[in-house]
């Protein structure tokens, strides 16, 4: 993977732009459907048992994202992944604060039984997803993602096509490796949803290309490089979320090609 | 109708601050009410079993949009649907997607038989709710109108006052005939609540105008004109979806008088 | 209580970033989170039966926001409320539109007998939830509040350690007596969820001090303060709420002590 395909994989994305059905949470669906929509794709939060199946059938790529589970979101989302395999569609799990609390906990590994072809999450949610523990807080970020690196494997030897651990630094894992992204904004984590959107974005660039590592490159990479300068235009949090999105949607390929920060590792 | 009675129309609603009720989705749920308080409306979200009909009865429009259909939400709206023909409250029901999918469209259609003062979707949602089909595609927008005419008159035959038909030239249609709107901006399809804040602006409207299709058209028309203003002001979709709240709070009925772009149709 | 000890207050928040579960409703659920996130505190939207409980064990404080009342929500509000009581957390109930609707009324005196540490509200929903009429309605803004002070002593002499009545005037009562704060904008009800998120706010407050009174002024001054700042730079509602999470984010506790206007008032 380099910058090139990065790029490439982003225009292809903001070109084609894809179906994606979100099964989301109440406090990021708003955000989530914009960045969407700012980059080009088109947003459906088909999310009700009887529709969220069939809609998994013809929706380019869909995302599962456990923020608030109610017990008619799980039986949707149950549905829509079972569907999503069946069909095809590459689906992308966000088990958001994972490990701990056990409603979502436990539909969270009921979904990756199922099989998702990516699970984007922070260090900790992917060592609780991969049940190894509560996860450990490195002295940097990269001592982070690393310390996440075990349950990434874990995952990707159950079966997911792609992990993406989110951070300072993001780790991007598939059977053909480790990438490590740096770069963003730390305005990033002072408005909720940003990663939620990464998931879907993720989700988006999953439907433009087969290569599930680098959809989830495209995407977090798409992100910081918006991120990056949005922060240089916002005075804080609140015009950050607009810049953010107005930044997403000027964003091109070859622009991202030359801003984004690649490291490729060299464990698999 | 001409450009006065719009202004007119949209005046009075500023004035007059109408209490409107919205059983909406979870991700424009914000929006919307932003867009409401924008324009001195007073937004209520009163969408529970046991409240919504009461409501309905003390609210000066209801707003049902069916986005995210979960089943205690579909009881609410059912139950402040009935409560509002009964109360002689108007309300309109904006009907997402309907058509492909089976759980929307069955509420669709017992809602439809409750009696909605005014339906207001896009050309395939209306030939969906009409039962006529999947929804051609015109080649140019007023050819996308045109294609949903017969569905919008068939649910004016089944007693619908007025059918607003959303798109690149927006259809108003009731006994009265048919009156096209041109304007408002490209902006307008990439932030997400956009069209569901039009249908809670037309129950806005039918609080104060007992003219359905005037009340549609004031929104539509209040919306698209605020929506010209903002897209001038922005760099994308982040910050047009700031300033289009700017410009519905600043924008005054002289003003959309002389911007709005009406064209009446000599068909009925 | 004077303007230094609100001043620090709100550093404290500042500097504890305290870990604040919501249970809020749909409309409002993403300003609630951002403004939390922009003085510093860590959001966790955790809703659902089985969690909620659990969370409020280990959170700093807990909001209960009744706007929107659903089933499941309402016994995930049951289980926090009385997990954050069994835990020593302090939890803020906000009744959102108690009074004349039912489920939420019967919901909010339930809530009620748990023992909230703080109520906030407006001085209609004052008077509801202490069950005292509908409100009455005082000919400027000091009158609003005043005419809810009864009701306001009414929820003390049932435990609860403040109430924050919300309005043009603000008055916070606990048994050490009222106190009125002024200032604030305008436009702080010309977008939803301001209200919602001071009581989010609040609940972070109390986290980081043991003085529920002085934990309710901060964020209450705090937002006002903010508020002021940010109608400076707004030309409407869409740019003010931008504006009010950044200038939130930027507000130091010196700041806003030489900008809070404190009243004390002789009667407790």
């Amino acid at each position: 993977m380099d910058a090139q395909q990065i790029g490439r994989a982003w225009d292809a994305l903001r070109q084609q732009g894809p179906l994606v059905q979100c099964l989301t949470n109440i406090v990021v669906a708003p955000f989530t459907a914009n960045a969407l929509l700012a980059v080009g794709a088109a947003p459906a939060m088909v999310d009700v048992p009887g529709e969220a199946g069939a809609f998994a059938g013809i929706a380019g790529g869909v995302l599962v994202n456990l923020g608030t589970p109610y017990a008619e979101t799980r039986e949707a989302m149950l549905e829509a992944a079972r569907a999503a395999v069946a069909a095809g569609t590459p689906w992308v799990l966000d088990p958001v604060a994972v490990g701990g609390l056990p409603v979502r906990t436990a539909l969270a590994r009921e979904l990756l039984e199922i099989g998702p072809t990516v699970v984007r999450a922070n260090a900790s949610e992917v060592i609780g997803l991969a049940g190894l523990g509560e996860g450990g807080r490195g002295v940097d970020a990269r001592d982070e993602a690393e310390a996440a690196l075990p349950a990434a494997r874990e995952l990707l030897r159950r079966g997911v096509r792609a992990v993406a651990v989110s951070g300072p630094v993001d780790a991007l894992l598939s059977e053909d490796g480790v990438v490590h992204l740096t770069g963003g904004s730390p305005l990033m984590t002072r408005v909720t949803g940003v990663g939620c959107a990464l998931g879907a974005l993720t989700a988006a660039a999953c439907a433009v290309t087969g290569d599930a590592r680098l959809a989830a490159a495209a995407a977090t990479a798409g992100l910081c490089a918006a991120a990056e300068r949005a922060e240089t235009l916002s005075r804080g949090p609140g015009s950050f979320a607009a810049h953010l999105l107005d930044e997403l949607s000027l964003l091109e390929g070859d622009a991202l090609a030359s801003q984004v920060r690649l490291h490729a590792a060299d464990q698999a």
